[in-house]
Parts: C-alpha cells; structure tokens; sequence
C-alpha cells in the first residue's frame, strides 16, 4: 500500500495517456499502421529537437545512443575532445578508449561547467586535427548545466562536428539542435520526454554526415547509414521498440500541446522552488554557478550520512530521489524535476526531505522549506 | 472500429497481464525493488534458455543480441562458419564483415536446413582453426527449423564454439541451451516470450566465457563482461528497459505456470492444423522437409498475386499474417502460430485466407481448411 513518489534524474514518471498506451496490443511495424505512427513521430522528434535534420530512433538506452555518436563519425586513431565533468561526460572517453579514438579530454571538476574557451583554445592547437568536440547538456551525476550555445558558436568555425549528450534535459530545458550549431544530438526515452527507458535517439547534420563518409569504426546494430536508408522509407532498420514508439507519439503529443517555451519555462520554476527551498535549509548546492533546470545537487550537511538520507526517504516514506554516484558518494544528493512533475510533487518531495533530515538530527524550522517553494510556485 | 489479428513470426500478441504490466508507474532501477525484479527476470530466464548459464537482458533487438555474440568472442581475422538459410542467417555473416570476420558461409537453399554434416566436415577441415558456428534455431524468413541438437553433437567435440540465434522460437520450440551444448543462445522478446520488442537476451557457457577472454572486436555498449560485472550483483551496466524486464516477469510467471513442456506441444498442435489446413486447400508448404512449429511457410499458389494475398487480409479484414522476404517476396506467404496464441486465433487465420483466396479465385471448397484444423484440435 506504500505510495510511490519518483523524483529522480531518470527515469522520470509516465503521464497515464503514456502509461494507457503502452498497454495496448501491439502492431505489427512492417504496416502502414505502423507506418504512420512512425511517421509521427520522427515528425514529432525534430519538433522536440529543435532540429530539421533526420533524428533516428534507436532500441537502446542513452548509452547505446552515445556509442552511436561516435563510431559513426570517426575512425581508430582519430582525436576528438571529450569534456569530462563528471559520470557521463566520462563515458565520451570510455567508449573511445574501446575504439581506439584518441581523446583529449578536458577534465572539469565536479560540479562546474566547461569553459567554452578551453574547447576553443585545443581546437586552435589541434590545427584541424581534431574531428569532433563531445560534450553533455545537463550532467545528471553534478546537476551542471552546461553553456552549448557558447559552444556550438567556437565549434561551428572549425571543421570539428559538435555532439550533444542531451539525454538528461533534452524536452524539459532549451537545445536547439540546429540554432546551436549541434551537429549530432543524442538523448533517451526516459528524461524530458516521459517514456520508460528503451529509446535512444539521435539527430545527424549535413557536416556529420560529411564526416560520416570516412568513418572506419567498425559498427552494425547502429550503423546510422543503415538508420538512414531506412528513414528515407519511413521504417527503421531492425524491429524497432514498437510499443515505446506509440508511446513517443502521446508524449510528444502531450509537448506540443503544452508548447517547448512553456514546458521550459515551467522547468525553470520548479528547479527555482527547490533551489529555494534547499537554501531556506541552510543546505548548500553543489553547482552554485552551474545549475541546470532539471536537476538539483545538494551538499549533505556535515553529521549527516547521505546514504542513510536517500534510503530513508524511498525505502520508509515512498520518496525517491538520487544519492551521489561515484566520488560523490554519501556527499550529494540530487532532487530531480523534469519530465512530467507538478509543483505538488515538488513539495512532496521537500516536505519528505524535511522530514527526514529532522529525524536524522539536522537543526532548522520544519516547514519553511516547503513555505520558500510555495511562494516560488505562488509567485508564477 | 475493425478488429486485428495479429499472426505475424514476431511481434506475437501480448497477454493481458502483460498488457496491464505495461501501464504501471515506472519505478527507479537502482533501488532494492528493481532488483528484485531483475533476481527473477535473471532465474526466469535461465529457466525458459534451460540454462545454468548467466543470461544477460540487453536493451535492444534481437540484432543488437546478434552482434553482441560476434564481437564478444572474435577478433579480426578470425574464422567462423556462419549457416545461411534465409534472411536471419545471412545476418551473421554481414555482421561478421562489418567486424573483419572470416567468414565461412554455408549457404543453404531456402526451405532447407542446413546438414550437421556439412558444418562438420569445416570444421574437420579447419583443423582448429575455427573459433565458433553461428547458426539458427528458427529461420523465420523460411519457416524452418534448425537441428540444433545434432549441430551440438558436432560443435562440442571441437574447440569451436556453438551459437544460435534463438529470436524465434525460443520459448515456443524446444532448445535446451545446456543440454544440447549451445554456448551461447540469442533472444528477443516479440516472440516466444509474448513481450513488445525491445529486449535481447544472450546466454554465454563457460567455454565461450574462455574465447571471451582474447576476444579483441571494439565494443562498449554490447560488452557482455560489463554486463557479467553488473550481473553478479543483480544489476545491468546501464539503464535497463524497465518496463520490458517488469513484463518480462509477467510473461516468464505464465510460461512457468503452463510448463514449458505443455507449451512446445501446443505449438506443435497448432502448427500441425494449420499444416492440415494448407494441405486441404491444396496449397504446398514451402519447406515440406524442415518445416518448424512457430511459422509455416506457405507457396502461394500459380495465378495468385502473394503480395495482394497478405495486403487484402491485413488491410481489408485486420488480420495481419506476413509475406515473403527478400527473394521470396510475393512468392510466399508465412502463417506464424507463436506465443499467446489460441485455438481458434488459428481458425480465423484460416478462415481469413480461405476468404481471400476465394475472392482472388483460387479454387477450393470453402470451409475444408477450417475444418482440417478443427479435426487437428479436435484430436488434442
């Protein structure tokens, strides 16, 4: 009977017309039933991707979506810049490691964002070497937002392609894949776009594909060659993930409704409330200069253990948000509010942390986390 | 308001506990209630390959399954002897070439199976050399079905190792991973297992555990000994399909009620009525010599158009069955009988194509078709 209340940095909840459509029968894909659907919903991707570029559905998670991003666009002994500000940016580099990309890795500390200016500065010394500059919206291990923008205009004068790890933030904050100058944008099912996880998409421009021509990586499942033979006939090259994709189309359905201004703008309010309201605590960010909108580190506070916290609040009380991962282990935790979120959900949520921190001895005034939301939210 | 029937060799038609499985809120997959559910989606697994073997859940199609039993064994330049006996056969080998594989390719008619005989004197001739078979256990492009067992007699005895594609059929034929010495199973979900597409599924013996070690293909996403690292702690690598794998449980909870040896029965009743069926109308079955129990595969006969066949049943009366692939486009038509499927799913498939075939005017008696099945069922 325990109540679930899922904010976590994905994934995130299902709105039920999701939930009601993932329980229907399934279709065949090889129909103009189906054909339609995916019609739609590559429609619908390039509304949410900002993008007039061909954007693939994958059968796979985020990751699946990253590996993508690279071995189609590069060759063994290749460099490229990866930023590395934490748990995904790092994965850029992993996945070059195991193809024999050289990566020059600009290692930010946790917590902060890149500086455009570093990319620039290697681009320079890299005298056209380098083929692409990797790089990660929102870093879901940090909370850090990071500045595209900026960067697609230094990437954009070089022959470098820019990649976008957009699978945390993408639909919930502002990415234009195409204003941005983002040459190739990756995301997942489960973040901004309110899916359970299983879809990996990804967006390819004319300077990728360009790029793509020469690529020597070796590659099958996610040959984007294949994705786009296929696209160019409406179908996808494997069986693709049938039910998630019809459940893509009430998503996205859902987004146009609301509009992209308008559900970016709400993701700004909530992360407001909680910014606040952690503040109202005497909690401290961790990435006081570089917070996104869709999730929010914290400090634990000295004396508190950070594991116990989180545990606490989902396994007694049905609250669940996310500890820290790897170095920040026990030190951070991170309250989550993308996708599908009400202003509600946000105050269950701080009213639980409230209420935890209470029993685990931190001093402060109950309730007044909870009244720095409410006017956030009143104020809107 | 039309009503479908869905009688396709993948996907196969979801029971409604699977369905209702589907809807639910999504939960976290790094919390001790997604790992309970992952501990019996791992034993359900190894229940319905017959394996002690670890089976890992990958988050893609059964091609991402595919590949990721190459490059997980293979170097460059290594040889294999890849079966190809229709269009999921030829798959192994164009992975193969994307990876620099050597592949030996059996090539066998269409409607055939391959002789274990055949695959045994390379392997004699290889003098060691070969480093695995890859192999099919239902060829879903033909209908036929594969002697698995006697490959494994083969394989066993050298220090090659045994792969079979497994996507269709398994959980519907027999295919006892351990007890026919396969080393490694592939699977997906859209078929025996009653599931939406999404999932792969791959079975690895300790002997193909040993090749693993000096395999040298480029992988990440697919590289089975993160999976391995992940598994021992009840986990994946990355993010889970969650809602699949939850489903998954529901449908391996049915399978263990029925027993799987009661399902490979049925299968086998339900393949003989409509093999009774075709017969009676005096169709020829395309592969009279290997035919297998998930999908019959069914000539269509002089003077009628095949692709017409299949569009008119779908389009005009909603029952989907498929039509040939590749060469045997319009030349074929395959009936599958795989998964969720009932008695009298198989009369309204018969009694569809019986309707059809009158109105293209193939000549028959209406209702001899339905009634061979029903005397088949009848005998049950």
């Amino acid at each position: 009977m325990k109540k679930n209340y899922l904010l976590t940095p994905g994934p995130t909840p299902l709105p039920p017309e999701v939930c009601e459509s993932l329980s229907r029968p399934i279709i065949h894909h090889r129909t103009p039933q189906f054909q339609a659907i995916l019609k739609e919903a590559y429609e619908g991707l390039r509304y949410v991707f900002q993008t007039s570029n061909e954007v693939f559905i994958l059968a796979s998670s985020g990751t699946g979506g990253l590996e993508a991003a690279m071995i189609n666009f590069l060759s063994p002994g290749d460099t490229v810049i990866t930023v590395d500000a934490g748990k995904f940016g790092e994965r850029w580099a992993e996945i070059g490691k195991a193809y024999g990309i050289n990566c020059e890795v600009i290692k930010v500390e946790w917590g902060k964002a890149v500086n455009p200016k570093d990319i620039e500065a290697i681009l320079k010394a890299g005298k056209g070497k380098i083929k692409a500059v990797y790089t990660t919206l929102c870093e879901t291990s940090t909370g850090v937002a990071t500045d595209i923008k900026a960067i697609g205009e230094v990437v954009k004068a070089t022959e470098a392609i820019l990649v976008v790890d957009a699978v945390s933030g993408l639909g919930a904050i502002d990415l234009q894949a195409d204003g941005w100058n983002c040459d190739v944008v990756v995301s997942g099912s489960q973040k901004g776009l309110m899916l359970p996880p299983g879809l990996g998409f990804i967006s390819v421009s004319p300077k990728a594909w360009k790029l793509a021509e020469s690529s020597k990586c070796p590659k099958y499942y996610f040959d984007l060659k294949a994705a786009k033979k296929a696209y160019v006939s409406t179908d996808t090259p494997w069986t693709p993930a049938i039910g998630l994709v019809i459940a893509l189309n009430e998503a996205i359905k859902l987004m146009r409704a609301e509009g992209l201004e308008k559900i970016f703008s709400w993701h700004n309010k909530m992360a407001e409330a909680v910014r606040s309201a952690v503040k109202v605590l005497g909690l401290e960010l961790f990435a006081p200069d570089a917070y996104s909108d869709v999730v929010t580190a914290v400090k634990v506070p000295a004396g508190i253990d950070g594991e116990k916290l989180v545990k606490t609040m989902r396994d007694s009380y049905g609250v669940t948000i996310a500890g820290g991962q790897s170095e920040m282990k026990g030190k951070i935790f991170r309250f989550a509010h993308m996708g599908y979120i009400g202003e509600f959900d946000i105050i269950s949520g701080i009213s639980c942390l409230e209420k935890v921190l209470q029993q685990m001895g931190y001093k402060f005034e109950l309730g007044t986390g909870v009244a720095a939301a409410e006017k956030v939210f009143l104020k809107a």
